[in-house]
């Protein structure tokens, strides 16, 4: 499962890494499955859209849905985690956006490290986001749009944006947006089911509300090294996670085991 | 300037027609250089985005401003318009859209000819839209979202929208736009300045916002069949023209003309 040195190299570059049908179909029907039942849930951590009673974000299913449970320790997350960050690592957040068919909004411009050391005082950003797409991703559902070699410019001044969505981000303004994108272009990296996106935690990105009749759902485990753990707790600990302890990789049929095996599950 | 039968084909069968480079670097650098000075002025003709001080849409402009006064009798736009409409034709309605980087906002899932037949009592579906691009349009400055083949559903039901953006407009339901783009799917025309987008007056089309920091100026020229004459003057005059006089064309040097001898413009 681990990533060439083409690949690090490419990652370390751009800041970010596209891997097509990186999970196979078997794996995606697995987790797609379980979405339905999460998003109807009415708890703290579905964060919902200001435009629709749709999720816009369903934060920590890992801690409480036995398939997500499994993909977070899932070597093709993990053993590449380990290569890009150098070290052991822990999960900092876990969230799968809706982004809902008509009603799915905008993410304004922004890095995640931005928020996650405003907020949680990440010490260094020495993390990383891994995605894995659980349907197709087009031109026309709100792709991530992301400034390769943005992140090469550290933590960039940021606004605490609280009323353009329904949920607070730190954000970067016009002005430097447009002098990084005339820099380094843009790119929305579109694909099957299964696909995953490794990016930097300071990769500027941003994704434009999907007014498609076609839902577009994304996982992203964000993993932070062991020895850059946060120290500030002002945000829930389903947004932002206290356990430290070392991630363990499961076996690489960990999900296709599950689908193999449905009773296990429950 | 006459399409070929294959294009009429085309556009009668999709509902629209893409024509890359229809216009050349002379005549986009002519029209591109009066935007700035049109989207100035505090004028009605010139409205503005909710969601800034920018100019969404700048109606009428063939009216004041001697290069768009040609470009619509410009035999690119007339020549293909007659051949598609089958008869002479008159300028319902002329507007530049600014889609302005960060500000331009959403345009709703609709039909123009909904609006048209709705506000302005227009008998028959036999009006088109001829757009040039004056910037490249790429996937992230918010092109146009057509509904291949969706003008052979006729007029569709429509609800007036006067809240979700600054422009009123008649729009689609969420149902139909599924259905509709489940059967003919989905294109979104981009290309680079001076290529031109002809489509249907019933072809169900939206564009989303602008998230991105480079600009996306579209002249559209919607032109009716003069036997289709509308006959409810509700709205300004500009918005909905009132005279019906057939246009004719002039010749195909009319925009490069003024580009070798500026002074003519003044």
């Amino acid at each position: 499962m681990k990533l060439t040195a083409a690949q690090l190299d490419q990652f370390h570059d751009d800041g970010y890494l596209f891997l097509p049908d990186w999970f196979d179909a078997d794996e995606v029907r697995l987790m797609k499955a379980e979405v339905p039942g999460i998003f109807a849930q009415r708890r703290p951590e579905n964060v919902r859209e200001r435009t629709g009673d749709v999720v816009r974000t369903a934060f920590a299913v890992h801690t409480y849905n036995p398939v997500f449970g499994r993909l977070v320790r899932h070597p093709k997350f993990l053993e590449p985690a380990e290569q890009l960050l150098g070290g052991t690592v822990y999960i900092h957040q876990f969230k799968i956006n809706g982004k809902a068919a008509f009603d799915g909004d905008v993410w304004q411009w922004h890095q995640d490290y931005g928020t996650w050391a405003a907020d949680d005082d990440m010490p260094e950003p020495r993390a990383m986001n891994l995605a894995v797409f659980l349907d197709e991703v087009t031109e026309f559902n709100g792709p991530l749009f992301f400034i390769p070699r943005s992140h090469r410019r550290g933590k960039l001044a940021a606004g605490h944006d609280v009323t353009t969505t329904s949920y607070p981000l730190w954000t970067i303004d016009h002005d430097t947006i447009a002098r990084l994108a005339n820099e380094g272009g843009m790119v929305a990296p579109k694909g099957r089911p299964g696909s995953a996106l490794f990016f930097h935690c300071n990769l500027v990105h941003g994704s434009a509300p999907n007014m498609s009749p076609w839902g577009r759902e994304i996982v992203y485990v964000s993993l932070n090294r062991v020895d850059n753990a946060i120290r500030r707790f002002k945000r829930p600990e389903w947004i932002a996670h206290r356990d430290f302890t070392p991630l363990q990789a499961m076996g690489a049929d960990c999900l296709r085991e599950l689908a193999r095996e449905p009773a296990a599950l429950r």
